[in-house]
């Protein structure tokens, strides 16, 4: 019996969540829809969503591309996608095609052509032979912002408004409070009938703060989740990001359930030597309803990557349990 | 029995070949190769090679959209493949995306990709479920040089040397000496190849000093074209272009022999109507070895088009025919 399952996320937090589930999808019969964040106003995204309008295209392709069919052609038009036209002698940085990649244009050329993000990318995931289905959490382009403690290091205890999702992903300090732009985005409707649908719900990894929990501040998405009857599933980061510095793994549960305190979690899933100390994460997980599963889901070489091949090993048992 | 053919061209004249070609494709089991010219210098083809270096992809991406499959996904990549980029506000024209077509930065990136032009087009006739295959006549981009005479209207007997497709394709006067920079490019091999295994060659129409006859100064590819045992057909054009005007059709053909005086053409095609008294047209075909067949093959509004469907249907009792 197929079972569905809703991913959520941005850039390559979500990629890697993307290309752990396609590696159980035939021992599970996985049906993979992921619902990407478009608050990104950082490079070619970010000149594109400023020049052009419409949604930044960046972590949507990098969803695409982690959903490519294996067949060589595929394969070679997801290359294409992810070909990065580089800077040229006597056009500047930033002018012209450099800096963007071939299939952010491709994308926004298909949201133009067809004047709308869904089709858009169905046509795109056609395009790549795509083993799942790509849907944006809202059609229409999001701000994030984020008040900061100590985001200038020299004055810790002072608190800023960052303005932007790039500004607020490098940022340092601790965002204390999280909010989009427009206030109460409009749910992407056909991400909203996935959520109903689904059997699974996978929130992370990912950069906390600006490509997980934006998700929760849709009010449309957030009821879905809620209301959704699919068993729930967060898996956490191996290593906090310059955002998330001084969170730790405990704290990235907690923000979860401040922004969505009616969320309730099945499983936590985390990397053991990540962890360090089970116990604090073990009682957030808890606190949410959740219970923890520890697996060795990093690559091997020792940075802070999801191995894909480890981390679909580790969802297998837990995707495939009986209820 | 397989008929392979091969039409020479470049921009709408070869488009509207290619269209009329894969009309009576199923009737004649024809195998289409396309091989098309690579001196634009214009618009988003010219910028992109004056900024990237590389073939400029605007005649490519047309000949390959003339040839794309019919299934309504290969049409929608079409679609976009021909989409092109407006200008925004606060962008300046030919700044950022501005005028470059989609399918122009997909080539653009593909060959950039793949290092390879003639694998570039292999891939994206595959994205486009192409009917035939697209070759540029030489891997590396030619310039176009023009003695034109009278270019400039108010002094019609000088001779200027004009550089550059763009400029000659809209220059009026009279070309007295065409010629590619560099003097001797190389030809593709898979387009020399093609030639010497074709049954048909078939030149035009098309803007003739920038796109028909460029072909007949790539040293290989004339070799090839004159020591193939295929037929040839050359299909006139029904006016005369900026670059052509005071060149009578007769005249047409008059270039093609001072060009490649071995050239032996089996059949000329043309329009009735555009022709006006036949004489003068018979004899210069017959001066080519050739028989002028007159067809209507225009479309009906009075504009100056190949109808593709009258195309093709003059073009089955050509091409059907027995040796």
């Amino acid at each position: 019996m197929t079972t569905r399952v809703v991913a959520f996320g941005g850039g390559h937090g979500l990629s890697a969540s993307l290309r752990a589930l396609r590696r159980c999808a035939p021992e599970l019969d996985l049906e993979i829809t992921a619902v990407v964040t478009v608050g990104d106003d950082g490079g070619s995204s970010g000149r594109l969503r400023a020049e052009r309008g419409g949604l930044p295209p960046g972590d949507l392709r990098q969803a695409l591309v982690a959903l490519a069919g294996d067949h060589p052609a595929t394969r070679r038009s997801a290359g294409l996608f992810q070909h990065r036209f580089t800077e040229v002698p006597g056009v500047g940085p930033g002018d012209g095609l450099a800096g963007h990649a071939v299939g952010n244009l491709v994308l926004v050329g298909l949201m133009e052509l067809l004047g709308d993000p869904v089709a858009a990318l169905e046509h795109a995931g056609a395009m790549l032979g795509s083993v799942g289905r790509v849907l944006p959490m809202s059609c229409q382009p999001v701000g994030i912002e984020a008040r900061v403690r100590g985001a200038d290091p020299d004055r810790p205890d002072d608190v800023r408004t960052l303005t932007g999702q790039h500004q607020v992903a490098v940022a340092t300090g601790r965002v204390e409070a999280l909010r989009l732009t427009p206030g109460e985005p409009e749910a992407c409707p056909e991400a909203v009938e996935a959520i109903g649908a689904a059997d699974w719900l996978i929130f992370g990894p990912g950069s906390w703060y600006t490509s997980v929990l934006p998700h929760l501040l849709v009010p449309r998405l957030a009821d879905a989740i809620v209301s959704s009857p699919a068993r729930r599933l967060v898996t956490l980061n191996l290593a906090a990001e310059k955002e998330t510095l001084g969170l730790s793994v405990a704290d990235h549960l907690a923000a979860l359930r401040w922004y969505l305190p009616e969320l309730k979690v099945d499983h936590v899933l985390a990397d053991a030597k990540a962890v360090g100390d089970p116990e604090p994460v073990e009682r957030a997980a808890e606190s949410l309803g959740a219970r923890l599963v520890l697996a060795p889901v990093a690559v091997t070489d020792g940075t802070p990557r999801h191995d894909p091949a480890a981390l679909g090993a580790a969802l297998v048992p837990v995707l495939g349990a009986d209820r």
